[in-house]
């Protein structure tokens, strides 16, 4: 992808994130997880986020939207890949923009600018999940031609059952 | 992780998948698409398949099943990363033993071993989805821990309505 990309007027840029921006992106983490009332979650911290983002085994990549030159939201995205499709995909994770700043395309343009990533590495697919009472998020993304997988359910292990299971033996 | 893991009577063998594996796996992955009711959605071949498993941009891994030397099943995964942990973790994307040699744990061993290669490296969850109709999975699954993220749907964008994303304006 290029460096950073411009809206047609230039208010609105989109920049691939640095290790500088850890701090930010943290922050955002933490403003999203309060909107999808899930702080009591959030155990990140900036190391284990730079590690993750920039160390020697990167496992995501960050785009952090400006407006007027000020942070106003970011989407984090790794690959994930379809053994139907035999292709990579784009998995989003996070998308945010500041409340102060929606109402100005932020979350599209930050949407197409992953279906461009997508297209121009090879991958068949952009993907990600919403929390089912987010009615809004839901039509905004039906409007930009997503479709729900609404015949799967996502399974977790985590904490000491995945410790439990690692240990067991059939 | 090691090479090959081995069940206590050594009938059962894990073992990372090499790029000898490539035409097996992709029969593991019809046999699979059959029993979803799929077939329909499998394009993936040899040569994608190679690419995104053995390539220079790798993907995913693949661990193979044996039961007494012959092939029995596979999972293939990824890392994925959770910003509320600020680690990433690990996304079974398909587990699939072959009718014949169900019964014998051999699903439970491949999904403890993901679960010890997820400790190994520091990963904080062991994720998949599963087919809401497909209970007897669900079943075996909650038996192992897993609990159901049933408060979210994934979204997709896939073919045309990609390319029509990339390209939109706000």
């Amino acid at each position: 992808m290029n460096d950073t990309a411009f809206n047609s007027d230039q208010s609105l840029a989109l920049r691939l994130a640095t290790q500088e921006d850890v701090g930010l992106i943290l922050d955002f983490i933490r403003q999203l997880a309060e909107y999808e009332r899930l702080s009591h979650e959030v155990v990140a911290d900036e190391a284990t986020l730079r590690a993750s983002l920039f160390g020697d085994r990167r496992v995501a990549e960050v785009v952090i939207a400006l407006w007027e030159g000020a942070p106003a939201g970011f989407a984090l995205f790794f690959h994930n890949f379809s053994t139907f499709l035999g292709l990579p995909g784009i998995y989003l994770e996070d998308l945010f923009v500041i409340p102060e700043m929606r109402g100005k395309g932020i979350g599209q343009a930050l949407l197409s600018h992953l279906a461009s990533i997508a297209i121009k590495r090879g991958c068949g697919r952009l993907e990600w999940w919403v929390l089912d009472w987010n009615v809004d998020a839901i039509k905004f993304y039906e409007r930009l031609g997503a479709q729900p997988m609404d015949e799967w359910t996502t399974y977790r292990v985590t904490g000491e059952a995945l410790e439990r299971l690692a240990a067991s033996t059939p």
